[in-house]
């Protein structure tokens, strides 16, 4: 059974390499920016133009119809965000399209591989970096293929934590973010970071360089890889009231173990973020 | 006069690159940490023997007695911090010792030099993505030898503004900073940011990938050389109330023009940072 999906997961190293070439490319030259949901929601051409090389590719690899997609782009135009059991692709072409917009050094590609709503494996191309992380179930995690593992820090205090201030500017939202943040940074730990994408977040929990990463309102195409990466490099993945980790339900908290996530779970306050695959 | 402090900026340019290859080197081995204020503020023994490799190769070079030097370890073990007319080195071995000690990605080597209290150059290494930060006085800023420029936004709403949370959790103080930072981040921004390493987020406004950093206790030798980067790019520095720049202050605005720091130091909540010469 190791060798099962063999060949997508290396497809899928290949065409995450290939996009993040096009999206440094991209990012030499002018960069044309829309608003997608709002002032603070970018999307650029090059989103769109790499999720339609990424799908595109993978349709011609792995025939059309055999298999299903779940685009970032491809949902921000209507198309359905539902996780069946058939083999299905959860892409973020551009995850952290912001810092690309203004060259902030982390961007990346995200492509993860599910079947029968399991997630079979995750690639993560820090493009920027060039640092390609990639982990298939049973198999350990890897940064540019050596080996990563979490971090052994058991002490809250002598943890940095990851999260992000999101899109969204809903007062009662924000307010409730750093309302969080203020009470995790007094614990006290070591320190607050951002990357300003979700799935680089995940790699750095990962290569343990953070101890934890949370978030409310992320999407199912910013964590899909990194859940897998993250799982194999011995962390742990937990909903944000320490219930199981769902996939499709944009909350999560991912750490290097149970101590750590539970330590910050009794600081996250909590608000509403609708399903990923609530009916349109 | 072009040439004037020419040996100096060389070589400091080549020690820069030495103490960024020590840190590289020391972050692959075990790392021993010690406490120095409290327990989130760290010091490492790299700390201290990067700046005894920076401070040595300086004086081995210029003589001992001819400059003076202004080290962050050497302040911390009781020198004085005390700006004269002599030619002055400004040094942090380690910015950003917490990342170091965790393996978060942005660690910096920061050298500046001033004479008569006028910075005449900066140097900053942002080591482990080995990026070569310099500037001099009426000559450009560099990243590995390739010019750089502040963004030309004008529009807040289209910035990326960086802070940091710092090491002083005095809840006050911690207060202010979560709530300048909200503002801000509602007026909307396009994001917030921190590399958890001043040195490099000046570098980071210099190059153009965020528009402004601001912070209230941050150091003489945070800064120094970032200074003089980010005005040789095309930014500008103020003091957190919009006066003139002080660097012995501890409270600065580095941003790409007047707007976005007139904007946003609209929103920063003051608090009290005692200076870095005031009297011991």
């Amino acid at each position: 059974m190791a060798q099962q999906w063999q060949r997508e997961y290396d497809f899928a190293v290949k065409v995450a390499r290939k996009a993040g070439e096009e999206i440094r490319k991209a990012g030499e030259s002018e960069i044309r920016v829309m608003t997608k949901s709002c002032t603070v929601d970018l999307v650029t051409k090059t989103d769109e133009r790499v999720e339609k090389i990424i799908i595109g590719s993978l349709k011609e690899e792995f025939g059309e119809g055999t298999h299903c997609f779940i685009g970032e782009e491809s949902v921000a135009k209507g198309e359905q965000c539902i996780l069946s059991d058939k083999p299905t692709w959860i892409i973020d072409p551009v995850d952290g399209t912001t810092n690309f917009v203004h060259g902030f050094p982390f961007v990346a590609v995200s492509i993860a591989f599910a079947v029968n709503k399991h997630l079979e494996f995750g690639v993560v191309y820090s493009c920027l970096e060039d640092k390609m992380y990639k982990a298939r179930n049973g198999m350990g995690a890897f940064c540019n293929d050596e080996p990563i593992q979490v971090s052994d820090v058991q002490e809250i205090k002598k943890s940095i934590i990851i999260s992000e201030h999101g899109v969204d500017r809903t007062p009662e939202k924000v307010k409730k973010i750093f309302s969080t943040m203020q009470k995790i940074l007094c614990i006290p730990v070591h320190g607050l970071r951002g990357s300003g994408t979700a799935a680089t977040n995940m790699c750095l929990v990962a290569s343990g360089a953070v101890e934890a990463f949370f978030e409310i309102g992320i999407h199912c195409w910013d964590i899909a890889a990194g859940a897998v990466i993250v799982k194999e490099a011995g962390g742990i993945l937990l909903d944000v009231d320490g219930g199981p980790f769902d996939l499709m339900s944009r909350r999560m908290v991912s750490a290097n173990n149970d101590i750590i996530a539970k330590r910050i779970i009794k600081e996250i306050e909590v608000f509403p973020a609708e399903r990923d695959d609530a009916p349109v």
